[in-house]
């Protein structure tokens, strides 16, 4: 704690969420609705486990790209893209609760994990229970299209969390390796729940391709912010401590630039606190501070900044609407958080 | 061990699950190809550990039930039954790598289980990769009206564990409440699984709720005859061990009926030995005896006997087929394999 990087970067202006959530509050507000129908149970423990987690504080960006883009590509009759939105915020939480028990953490933005109040068991069968209830609504959408395409992204972000757990502690992870593992853990759903905001209102191909293209992009953009995040001190404001990745021994972009770019005793210092030794005090400052020296936060950054720009320009394609700048402001938001 | 109760019962001929496994050899094979091929993953550890499970000698009932169903109804082109039968094996094998989690099962059909090898973590994330590509299997079929069927068992399905969860250790759990938590753990997925095998091929709605009808009892009964078969020295032969339940605390029909059928001091020893006492040497035999006293292994054979009976009847609507006296026989099988 306190240890704080201040994340060095001049973005152009101060990017916000709210034009995105604004204009899906209405939407979204159905969603909630159907979120909130759907995680009841006549099984007590399951709407209590599952609106812990949803009412925890999430920002429920996936499932506002999949209102955005199906509000951006035509017009929404009936409720098929609320039911997708729900589907693709259920996936989303069933991760979260199988995660927390993979990576045995004990908090979950800010309060306790699922699993430290009602167990590792129920966290595992209340996510396969979400997991259900999320291919049931897309059935009562009635778009095979839109199974497809989250039914394909159920399998690569399980075998995303798989890569990760083999990845584990393993410091010599090259970036490739790293980049394969995000993109199936974090940007697969991401992309899904845009792709199917295009399918859903049976838009051509060439734009169902882009919105595919504009949230794998957005989600691995996300997802290395959040890497870098994890060693900044704007992370106590997101609920989460200062270096839980380090802790946990989870090898992210901003590690595996540092032991790249490190020299041989510095490799050691990595190896040894990252793959089973024993972590003492001062090893995070120690870490960060080489981190620092090697630039490798503010790399992390840049890497982020990359994917960013693709997925603003993913979006060229539509004509241009107020949804259209919400989520590409959406994304220099994502970015920009970390400052 | 060494513990056999003679589950005494007089059946009126040897039924055999030969002529199901016969007429359905053909169609299995190509299932077993199709699970083959989409348990396959550039993630090493996933194949390895699917084909463990896949490969670890259970019995295909609940897919071979999907072919017998489809087959009897009518004629099959295309692989559609096919994958639904793959996809069905896949929802079974994800919930026991998920079962043995939470149970904290150290075998599963005689051998270590997968979380033994290869870690609770990764039982838990091919589980959900294996889910993921089940539903990506129903989706070849294009067939909504699968999807329904098989997503609305996977929400039950993890909502009956739940239950189960919650019952844990529970002595004073009643008969009906068991009954709905079978109902839900097991007969869902048979129900399912018979289900649809009408739906692919487009049958009446008639005959879609007969073979529903029909998977929903051959399921209970399986179950039941699970749970007798616990206590029973036949366990040795299937590789598990007798009174696995009982030291799981798992609280099941034969111990149920003991329960209320005993004295005050009968149901002391229930309360102490299943919620949270320990299990001392001689412990299991002494429930047995009291099993045995109280007629509650042959008692939850009746129930299976009965709902068996159920089953049975579901199908007299169909004309006569090889089909339909296979699938007629391995219901009487499966409540024969105690004795």
């Amino acid at each position: 704690m306190g240890v704080v990087i201040p994340l060095s970067g001049q973005e152009a202006k101060q990017a916000s969420i709210e034009p995105l959530l604004d204009l899906t509050s209405g939407d979204m507000g159905r969603v909630n609705e159907v979120i909130l129908s759907h995680a009841s149970s006549y099984v007590e423990m399951i709407p209590k486990l599952a609106t812990h987690l949803i009412n925890s504080g999430g920002k429920r960006l996936r499932p506002m790209v999949t209102i955005a883009a199906s509000r951006m590509c035509g017009p929404c009759e009936g409720r098929a893209h609320v039911l997708l939105a729900a589907a693709v915020e259920f996936m989303h939480t069933a991760t979260l609760l199988h995660d927390d028990v993979v990576d045995e953490s004990n908090l979950r933005r800010g309060e306790p994990a699922a699993r430290m109040i009602w167990g590792n068991q129920a966290s595992v069968l209340v996510g396969d229970y979400l997991l259900g209830q999320a291919f049931k609504m897309m059935v009562n959408t009635g778009s095979l299209e839109c199974l497809r395409i989250l039914s394909s992204a159920a399998a690569v972000i399980a075998e995303g969390e798989v890569m990760q757990l083999a990845a584990q502690n393993d410091v010599t992870t090259t970036e490739d390796a790293y980049m394969k593992i995000i993109d199936a853990k974090t940007a697969a759903l991401f992309s899904a729940a845009a792709e199917v905001g295009a399918a859903i209102v049976a838009r051509p191909a060439e734009e169902q391709a882009a919105l595919e293209s504009f949230g794998h992009n957005l989600g691995v953009a996300f997802q290395l912010v959040d890497d870098a995040l994890d060693y900044s001190g704007k992370q106590a404001l997101l609920g989460k401590q200062t270096g839980d990745d380090f802790r946990e021994g989870k090898v992210t972009l901003p590690i595996i630039l540092s032991y790249r770019r490190g020299s041989d005793e510095e490799r050691e210092f990595w190896k040894s606190k990252l793959q089973g030794g024993r972590q003492e005090e001062g090893d995070l400052e120690h870490a960060i501070s080489l981190m620092e020296a090697h630039g490798a936060i503010k790399d992390t950054m840049e890497r982020a900044r990359h994917y960013g720009t693709i997925a603003r320009d993913a979006l060229a394609i539509f004509p241009d609407s107020g949804y259209k700048f919400a989520m590409i402001e959406a994304v220099d938001f994502s970015i920009q958080r970390a400052f």
